[in-house]
């Protein structure tokens, strides 16, 4: 629907700068990229669209941020209400989880949340462009305001034509635009609980934990691996003083999960950097918010079932609590499928085109994990590929959590047992 | 320790052809690739070594070939009684999976099993060698030992500078060497339960279907994926008749399972190729058998939890037999860290390297699975880089079997039960 909107606006010819409309895959794609919070861009969104065009972008991004977040914070109340018929005793616990009420108070939560932050991260912008950049107060406010909302529903649009390039060494802009990333990319849940049990950690359920430490790892590692493997590098981090690199490093590293600003060229970046975002970007960060990916409680319980079986413990355990069984299998069909999804689409798109294995694959991942990083190939790809970049930015949007709720909302039926059997592997 | 002896061995000065011997490295990564049935080489097996190296090569290949097959079976002997004492209805059925008694009897029927596929294609490519490519009927009989031996332990060595790429369009050399990698890859649990009860294949335990299953769809899907993707190049199969061109898939595909005999130059192959065939090699063939990879069974299992999730099971079920449940998180935990491993051993050798990441990480695959394609790096890459290949071949050889042996075998301790939580995933 959104995206339907959103194409049929952005071909108009009041969206597109000079004379004639944009063309459909143009269209099409920025609307995909848009509502699907990506920020893959085929043309350049600040010289290309007119500011009618550039409203019509922030709105997609606003409403696919915000309407994706109610959609998965409701599924997750609706999750927890329906294993609770099963399993009482643990209600308690889990409605900790989501810890709201009916439709309204939750619509009004999560845009009471979007407000103050939008909000905080639009004024520092604002009198950073105003003040610090030198542009007149009026435009300043529209590009804090832009900004802001697409840091924090991660879309990752920007209305400078290199992106964030020309505020390389600009904490101002960057940290504000990181922060709003980290918070919005959090999710609902977890931002809800804690807002409302700060003070006593030990309150915080078992989603929470995994995804506040789980942050702060995939954080950590991305920093540390971008600095080590590009610190050399003339063309990337090279080029800046000591105190920009380390600014650097951290900021791609928040955008990976999954905002896709870039103050950097991305394309100059080393292939065994890549390598790494692909992972990082491939993971993404919590559910039911506005960043995309397989989520980093999927990739938390397959890391928890590995370690458990490493140490051989009877049962997987998380933060003092025991692993729900059925998450298990879940956990690796949505990894494993989502797997399988990006490698078809790389073997397509390598098929259909010239580029490098590492940039296709790089781009693939970037679209199904809503990212929208790229080594700047989205344009030049042709239709085709694009067309599949498409339908990866729409299932990497929605499908991990169609497919979760699907697996955890359906009746089981109670089979009659069959003898059991385990073949060697190994 | 095997790959210590056969390290001194090839380091003597009568192992290398000219004067002096062969360098540490040089002698180092020949003995593991040989004894872990790899098949990669630093230096020309034909040229570099004398008939005394080439003897070394062959019995490194034969016993570090059955070493592990008869290591392997005494494991999951060892695995399926040991289960068998908490599941004693089960315990008939599982001892179908093996089949056998003492360790006597294993070893004389391994060893027997050999002798029969091993001189079958010995007497064929004798024959062929000698009285259809002309060679001396002694020299044939070398060759025709050799290669039966380096094919049906999944070796992957051959005694031609250019391996197989002389005999590209002879199906008398390829199909018997294509026969004896099959057959050695499925495993002696399934060659003793196939010659066992072949007549009444419903007594097939759920092991031995699957890898039957299994290698059957991933031949065919390889060769339909090789045959489709370098049809019309030019370098590869584009430049031979249509029957050749299907000869040459098949031939390939079975390579991947993961013997590494090559007939056409590897390194002319389209990425998009190279990525199929990583798969498929990171996949592997059976357990206990000579072959390397997750294994068919890991793969299987897996894709048997994801299609019992979106079919909704309440259990999973694989060929009329429910699957036991610890069998799930072996499999998850093997194939991610195997994944894992392939990953950080990828970066390494990139960041090492100026080789592009395709073909590092077809190299890695490689490796890790014992296969011993290559797209031509081998040689180039540098002694630290050769180092990561050595450990990722050992690794490759012994750590799945033995990661899936502590798993299975490991007293597991009854914890008091945790309150129970589920975080959202997707
Ligand atoms: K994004
Ligand atoms: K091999």
């Amino acid at each position: 629907m959104l995206n339907l909107t959103g194409w049929a606006l952005l071909m108009l010819p009041m969206s597109k700068q000079g004379p004639g409309g944009a063309s459909w895959i143009e269209a099409l794609f920025t609307a995909v990229s848009a509502a699907c919070v990506t920020g893959l861009t085929v043309v350049d969104t600040a010289l290309y669209w007119t500011p009618f065009g550039q409203v019509v972008i922030l709105l997609l991004i606003q409403l696919g941020g915000l309407g994706v977040m109610v959609f998965a914070s409701l599924i997750g109340i609706a999750v927890v209400k329906r294993l609770s018929l099963g399993s009482r005793l643990t209600t308690a616990q889990e409605a900790h989880a989501t810890g709201i009420g009916g439709l309204r108070k939750l619509i009004v939560s999560i845009l009471r949340i979007a407000l103050v932050v939008e909000g905080t991260v639009a004024v520092i912008l604002w009198l950073r462009f105003w003040l610090g950049r030198g542009e007149d107060p009026l435009h300043a406010l529209w590009l804090g305001v832009f900004h802001a909302v697409s840091s924090y529903n991660n879309a990752g649009f920007a209305l400078f034509s290199d992106n964030l390039m020309g505020f390389v060494d600009d904490p101002w802009i960057l940290l504000p635009l990181a922060g709003a990333t980290i918070v919005g990319g959090l999710g609902f849940p977890v931002i809800m609980q804690v807002l409302k049990h700060a003070p006593n950690p030990r309150r915080f359920s078992m989603h929470t934990w995994l995804v506040l430490v789980g942050t702060v790892a995939l954080l950590t590692l991305g920093t540390v691996a971008i600095a080590v493997l590009e610190w050399a590098n003339p063309a990337s981090l090279g080029a800046h003083p000591t105190g920009v690199r380390i600014l650097e490093a951290f900021f791609h590293s928040v955008q990976t999960r999954t905002s896709g600003f870039n103050a950097l060229d991305i394309g100059t970046f080393h292939p065994e950097t890549l390598l790494v975002m692909d992972v990082l970007m491939f993971i993404g960060a919590g559910p039911a918010g506005t960043a995309g990916g397989i989520k980093i409680t999927t990739f938390g319980v397959l890391a928890a079932i590995i370690i458990a079986e490493v140490r051989g413990d009877p049962t997987v355990t998380l933060f003092g609590k025991r692993l729900s069984r059925a998450v298990h299998r879940e956990a690796i069909t949505i990894a494993l499928l989502s797997v399988g999804l990006c490698f078809v689409a790389t073997l397509a798109i390598m098929h259909l085109t010239d580029v490098d294995h590492d940039r296709v694959l790089f781009e693939v991942i970037s679209a199904f994990g809503t990212v929208g990083l790229s080594t700047g190939i989205t344009a030049s790809i042709g239709t085709p590929s694009q067309l599949i970049l498409i339908v990866l930015m729409f299932i990497g949007r929605v499908g991990p959590i169609t497919v979760a709720t699907t697996l955890a909302l359906r009746p089981r039926r109670l089979a009659f047992e069959l003898p059991k059997e385990r073949p060697i592997i190994g």
